[in-house]
């Protein structure tokens, strides 16, 4: 037997904490037996929800933790003084090597921020991204930055790319992946300062698919398989498109309501329809890698049922299987070598 | 009778032009007694289109021109060379005050490039923002900077705020309009560096109903009615809104179209639908105005049809008869006093 994949999840982070999360992990070590999973939480909370449930117990742990952070806490101030909280307690298994993957559904300012201090980031990685994968018209799309971290610098979205590009290809399966700059046109001098300078050091990295600038309104259609931008404007293409979505669903529902004729109508539509909208879900595709760390971390939504804390553990798999930390690695090191390399030319 | 609105139409631009532009014209004169139209272009070309038509004659004007912007054209450039096209006569026509206002479905560049150079900014206008209307669950917002200038300072997006509110109170309607600046959250120490020096500019502006930050999730829903940003920000979230639109219908009609059950639905449930989804159309609002010139400059899409053209042009009327340019002047004035009695009190 292979050697397990090793995932911490927060029991006590979310909205739908603990219930939705124990039953995600039971489900997750239930169904795939390469995984062992570590919930971190209240001892006495976390074993009452297990109680119920079948699973097997070599397999699914409880670590103890006291403390428990807040969605609405400052994030740096609450990984410094809450050291037994539940999120803490499981970036700190990442951390020590007990756990390759770290699994959670609670503050994302407080994972994003103890992410970096805690698990500490890949030697030559500027600044580590948060990569959701969107939904679009063909499959999903990569959408690297959407942290916290606004106002990068062009290295930093040149590593965006980079990174994005092991991922899809090797969690995802995408062959040479396709990456595009989210830009206001197609053409190479259109673009704010940022990516006007980035376009070019995009064009010239062998290491990556480049196709060029994408605008927004191609990201839905599937235009490219990475879509690299800064923080603040992954951030409102990322909620842009779940307010649309929520909106257009909405309005579409109530435009069924509308006379009797519709209403019957509806009823015949609606398996159909749900079915062929459930691809359009945003959050059917489970969390996002924050990439670039020494371990992977998982940001599933605040608002995350146990199929997609599931899903979230189970993507962990692929992630850690696939060496994806190695391979990012391997790809700074080719930098930094080949920065070498023309240094030495030049001299 | 009160004076008539003169409106400049360039009947040569647009993918549809010249037969939609001109139906557009006949339209809006043949509807609204109050407008007058000058329809620059080619000559014959524009009488053969109108040779088919009945319309006042005395309120729609052929106004000759020998050239043609193309989309594809580098916008300074053709502005500088092609003196004699439809787009730069239309432009003269405003501003030698012989027109209060132009529609433009050609080049989107040339337009506002033209709309700088040859009409001329409000004096104390730093910089003129691009306004789409967006449909809201609860109606429309203005978004307010899509124009091709990026990387705006503060004090343009103050001026954005104020322009915004002036347009949305007395074109559209809205009564103590809310402004909101797009950001990545809902706290005032959220954003990037733009938004933060921004924030309190906003925030102790006496002529605006400033009502802090809003997340691109809560545009859709109508949370603020002038929607301040950056251009590449407001380009992003206005093609985001389109491309997640038509994504999302195209999945919509499909999933209809799964089984024999649906595809009945389908036929019940389509007109109550169209007349819903109708509402969610960024077309149908009309054009884009370019606000801050000393004369009005609307562009409408480059797919515009004739309906768009006629709403663009009738949409010109309230924009004169409210004299919102004069009501923008007002506000910047009060601003250099206010500076003036401020640097006063400092001495």
């Amino acid at each position: 037997m292979s050697e397990l994949v090793k995932v911490a999840v927060d029991a006590m982070g979310g909205d739908n904490a603990p219930g939705e999360i124990v039953k995600g992990a039971v489900e997750a070590v239930n169904e795939n037996d390469k995984v062992k999973v570590y919930l971190t939480g209240i001892p006495d909370v976390v074993e009452k929800e297990l109680a119920g449930y079948t699973y097997p117990k070599e397999r699914l742990e409880v670590v103890p933790a006291s403390e428990v952070i807040e969605t609405a806490e400052p994030p740096v101030m609450a990984i410094r003084k809450k050291k037994d909280s539940s999120l803490v307690k499981a970036l700190n298994l990442v951390k020590d090597g007990t756990c390759d993957a770290f699994v959670s559904a609670g503050s994302t300012g407080a994972t994003l921020v103890g992410g970096q201090v805690i698990v500490g980031r890949i030697k030559g990685v500027e600044r580590p991204p948060l990569a959701p994968l969107i939904p679009t018209e063909t499959g999903c799309s990569l959408l690297i930055d959407c942290g916290a971290n606004v106002d990068a610098r062009p290295s930093h979205l040149v590593q965006f790319a980079k990174m994005g590009s092991v991922y899809m290809e090797h969690v995802m399966g995408v062959k040479n992946p396709k990456v595009g700059i989210v830009n206001i046109g197609a053409e190479e001098e259109k673009g704010n300062a940022l990516v006007k300078e980035t376009f070019p050091l995009l064009k010239n990295c062998p290491d990556i698919n480049f196709i060029g600038s994408v605008e927004a309104r191609d990201i839905p259609a599937g235009a490219a398989d990475v879509v690299v931008c800064e923080a603040f404007v992954g951030n409102v293409v990322l909620k842009t498109y779940e307010g649309v979505g929520a909106t257009l669903i909405k309005k579409v529902k109530a435009g069924m309501m509308t006379s009797l004729r519709s209403k019957i109508g509806a009823l015949l539509v609606k398996p159909a329809l749900k079915q062929t909208l459930k691809a359009f879900d945003l959050e059917q595709y489970g969390g996002a890698p924050l990439l670039g760390l020494n371990g992977l971390v998982v940001k599933t939504h605040g608002s995350s049922k146990a199929v997609e804390i599931k899903n979230s553990i189970i993507q962990c798999i692929t992630f850690t299987e696939q060496k994806i930390n190695d391979r990012i690695r391997e790809m700074l090191v080719s930098d930094v070598v080949s920065d070498e390399v023309i240094s030495a030319e030049e001299r």
